[in-house]
């Protein structure tokens, strides 16, 4: 059987130019540009609540470092580099080099360089941190939403929710979409260019993995303000087209895994944040507006006031 | 059942007066010093591979942050700030209270704030990624070793292991010391204050985590150069000093998680180590010279070559 030491050369040394000190000591080194703020999020993927056991490991690898670029993103920052520790059962080939592969294929496409890590046995689960860089008082923070703000949503929300459905056999989608549905689920894609190019027009912005109600609610609750959302506004994805009106709202306001930004910006801003979505080739919706009463409230086109019970994903809520 | 969100509000949010941002948003914002490195190291410790199951949770915050604490020693880095996620079976409050009691006390006594992290179910696993700056070019590093260094050890060698293998029920201890020894395998003191103060002295240095035969062969594997290692000059920790000559020399050339650093200097810094060791209140002693003849040739006081089978601590080699 391969050693720690060996799989860590094998799978996980690449060149790190931008870097002082990668893999190989007990620590990397890193010059930060002169100026710069270091922005640093770390995630960690448990087999069995984050993923299923059996997920093809390229995609697996791809979604681990995803979700944390999609953290970078929500604040409009610069991908640098990434640590990963990773604990498995056993040192399967087979298995880690797929995995590897999905992982340095999206850290190449952001110039993020592995630097680091830790490799060990036990049961399957990665943790990977992230740093990137972002101009002083420029991040897109949770707590800087103004009232009178627009509420803006990248791309499309709900499918990565209606593929985890119809994985688990709770629903079924439309054989012409479902391919589309599952990647949404397995293979998100950080809005890394769009946060960077909304940032200079955006207040607070937020990355969906928990569920829209539910992670816009954290915007509102930082930055003391409520919000009116305007439901039948949300970009729907193509996965939820021919599904029940209540499945519809249910993967849109409470389904996570979408991994699309969420935002807020001055209404005079409105021009500039579609001229920057065009620019980083990503669709953006304005889906409510920031307001001085506390509370979310979710409107329909016809003005009526819905209630939705479902709320964010949270790891140790009883079900 | 709390929530996740309670969960780190409760017990993992404490101010970050160093931090331009902690815990709340989607990442941290650090503004590193001016024309400082930053240092970057990540440890993942598993339930049943790296501590016991029932290990007392106070003792396991400590270590999980120890470990990490002392690979930026290592580097002769000053620690800045954390991040930890942990995966855990319940939220279990009786266990979370002490472990972050134990994480907290050791981070306010390096004045390392935590500044983000991620809580999840799952089997108990705890990955902590630490930060600290160095200035330019001054890191102690594995592949800075030259022909002629000394080659020195901090404090004491083997109790750990020895702690190790009388919790398994396979070496007796003297009473009088097992105490101490159980408390050098579950509480390691990071050499933070000897990492700072040896770095103008010193040229490659490690923290001895999986043994000292093992973590100095990195060094020489690195700094492309051998060492003659003098055995009977290890600084034998206390647990030992009744055992049987092998058992003694497996536990300080075989046994892991003493925490020690070993680094090499010049021969003409030995009054200078001495001093800055005295400095920070470390013992340290000289074992061995960095030599041109590739490998680790170990030594007993008569001069006599010896044979030392056991490598160091790797996860995945065979048994």
């Amino acid at each position: 059987m391969p050693s720690e030491f060996d799989l860590i050369a094998r799978f996980f040394t690449k060149p790190t130019p931008m870097t002082s000190l990668g893999i190989g000591d007990d620590c990397a080194l890193l010059t930060p540009r002169t100026g710069m703020q270091l922005v640093i999020s770390t995630d960690m993927l448990v087999s069995g609540i984050h993923f299923f056991p059996d997920t093809d490991p390229k995609q697996l690898g791809h979604k681990a470092l995803a979700v944390n670029l999609s953290d970078l993103a929500s604040m409009g920052a610069t991908p640098l580099a990434f640590t990963m520790a990773i604990s498995l059962p056993s040192a399967d080939v087979a298995w880690l080099k797929p995995f590897s592969e999905g992982i340095f294929e999206l850290a190449q496409k952001y110039h993020c360089e592995l630097i680091g890590g830790d490799t060990t046995r036990g049961p399957l689960n990665i943790c990977i941190t992230v740093i990137g860089e972002v101009p002083p008082h420029e991040a897109m923070q949770r707590d800087h939403a103004m009232i009178g703000d627009d509420i803006w949503v990248s791309g499309s929300l709900g499918s990565a929710r209606a593929a985890l459905e119809f994985l688990r056999g709770k629903a079924s989608i439309d054989p012409t979409v479902s391919g589309y549905a599952i990647n949404r689920l397995q293979m998100p894609e950080p809005r890394v260019e769009l946060g960077l190019a909304i940032r200079p027009y955006a207040h607070a912005a937020i990355d969906l993995s928990d569920g829209l109600k539910g992670d816009l609610t954290h915007i509102l609750n930082r930055s003391d303000v409520g919000a009116t959302l305007y439901v039948d506004e949300l970009p729907m994805g193509d996965a939820l087209k021919s599904q029940r009106i209540q499945f519809q709202r249910m993967c849109m306001l409470g389904g996570g895994d979408d991994y699309e930004l969420c935002f807020t910006a001055p209404v005079t801003n409105q021009r500039m944040i579609e001229n920057a979505a065009k620019k980083a080739g990503v669709p953006v919706t304005l889906i409510g507006r920031i307001e001085a009463e506390k509370g979310l409230r979710l409107v329909d086109a016809s003005g009526q006031q819905l209630t939705f019970s479902g709320s964010s994903y949270d790891h140790f809520s009883s079900p």
